[in-house]
């Protein structure tokens, strides 16, 4: 199945040769606007197999889009000469747990055993909200998105285990209702929300004090809405501290061929 | 585009030969499970054009399932030998917006310039919730739906206006969620929610206090949850008081050939 179309094509391809030629550690929010970006973790082979059951238990948290062959460095369905040790602007390298590095590309850390896994971002369902003329209020903030760890336990796998994390966008009623019409669409960016309305029924006790990102006012008529976040597996591998790891930085994604249209399901 | 199946049209037409042979007002709710029932509405000619005007834009809480010709008490749409005059269980006969008699059957109050107006009802959408494992309260408590009097005018259309009636429903919020996704599916039965939450938002001051139908409680951890509601046209038909109108009694709907699962639109 083509995910791409030709302009989402040329403009990923664009974007991957000239972040890969800079040493820039820019975001990539905004850059090949419509095209889908993407969450990155790198595992070793001997945790990869249980990390995939974790993403397949846990879809909503966890939307796969592609993994790569171990010691491979290329994710074809995702982009063509696309390189998964250059491609992105930030990395973050973790051993047992601790982030040791930030580098621009890791191809002085790469292992032939390392398995890549790129998974589904919320920029995918935001840009088709903000299509919509739904006003998202981090962004009107100019702030990064409020994340609460939940309640809930995600469905463990092996050593993979720990609770559901959440963003959080305060809607009114109707554009909330139209918001949970708009991301059903979207399964393999996160999907429906997972909660609306009651925060601490899902264990979040203070919304002006988000777990990660930042917190945004939540106006009298309006409503937060809370959709299941990619943070939740970094969350849980921090939690693992497998003995070697690497993710993209906050904020820092890969930029993939794919359009955000395409991944609609409707 | 045939909207039965084998089933419901041996069923739909079994139901309304039993009523229109029979003198008896039971309510419809559960009789050929899984077919259409609808709203009726039948006014003269010379109201009918502005009637189906307002309905073409205000489709939420109208939503238009057939209209007849004048005079004609067939519907062959919703039925091949269903007959308006007869197949109801009860009607309501309503004079300068006097209710003057509540008939088993309304022939001999039949004129050559009636045009009747079958329009979508909640019963549709709630057989499809229910199957999907979503309990509905006033189910639970054998009563009613409540519905409440908005702030939300419609669109007005020659005679008509008034504000938007709505029913209400309370849920969890992952059950909420789950119901938006499944009446957005139903657009010619009211559709997905009007609102959520908030009823003040939407001049509702006290949910203890329905303007039609019963209160139902909303529990802890619940969100009251607002659908366009059929009885819009007739609270809309009362202000305008026209000479002459009939429509069915409550609970005593128009059982169709229709089924249910055929109104999806995906």
């Amino acid at each position: 199945m083509n995910l791409g179309t030709d302009r989402s094509v040329e403009a990923g391809r664009r974007e991957r040769l000239r972040i890969r030629s800079q040493n820039s550690s820019e975001p990539t929010a905004g850059l090949a606007p419509g095209n889908v970006q993407a969450n990155l973790v790198i595992l070793p082979q001997a945790l990869a197999h249980d990390f995939l059951r974790f993403a397949q238990a846990n879809p909503k948290p966890c939307p796969v889009l592609a993994v790569s062959e171990p010691g491979d460095p290329r994710l074809p369905s995702l982009g063509e000469d696309l390189d998964i040790r250059t491609d992105l602007p930030c990395y973050r390298v973790w051993r047992r747990g601790e982030l040791v590095e930030e580098p621009a590309e890791i191809s002085h850390v790469w292992r032939d055993d390392l398995v890549s896994f790129a998974l589904g971002c919320s920029f995918s369902f935001e840009h088709a909200l903000v299509e919509d003329g739904i006003e998202l209020r981090h962004m009107t903030c100019g702030s990064n998105v409020p994340m609460y760890r939940t309640n809930i336990q995600c469905q463990p796998a092996g050593p993979f285990a720990g609770p559901l994390v959440v963003s959080m966008r305060p809607l009114r009623p109707s554009d909330a209702i139209r918001a949970i019409q708009i991301t059903s669409r979207f399964p393999s960016v996160h999907g429906a929300p997972v909660h609306i309305g009651l925060p601490a029924a899902i264990g979040i006790t203070d919304l002006a004090k988000p777990d990660y990102g930042d917190a945004v006012p939540v106006e009298n008529g309006e409503l937060p809405v809370f959709w299941a976040c990619g943070v939740t597996p970094q969350a849980v591998i921090a939690q693992v501290r497998p003995e070697f790891c690497i993710t993209h930085a906050p904020g820092s994604m890969l930029i993939t061929d794919l359009a955000n249209s395409k991944l609609a399901s409707l």
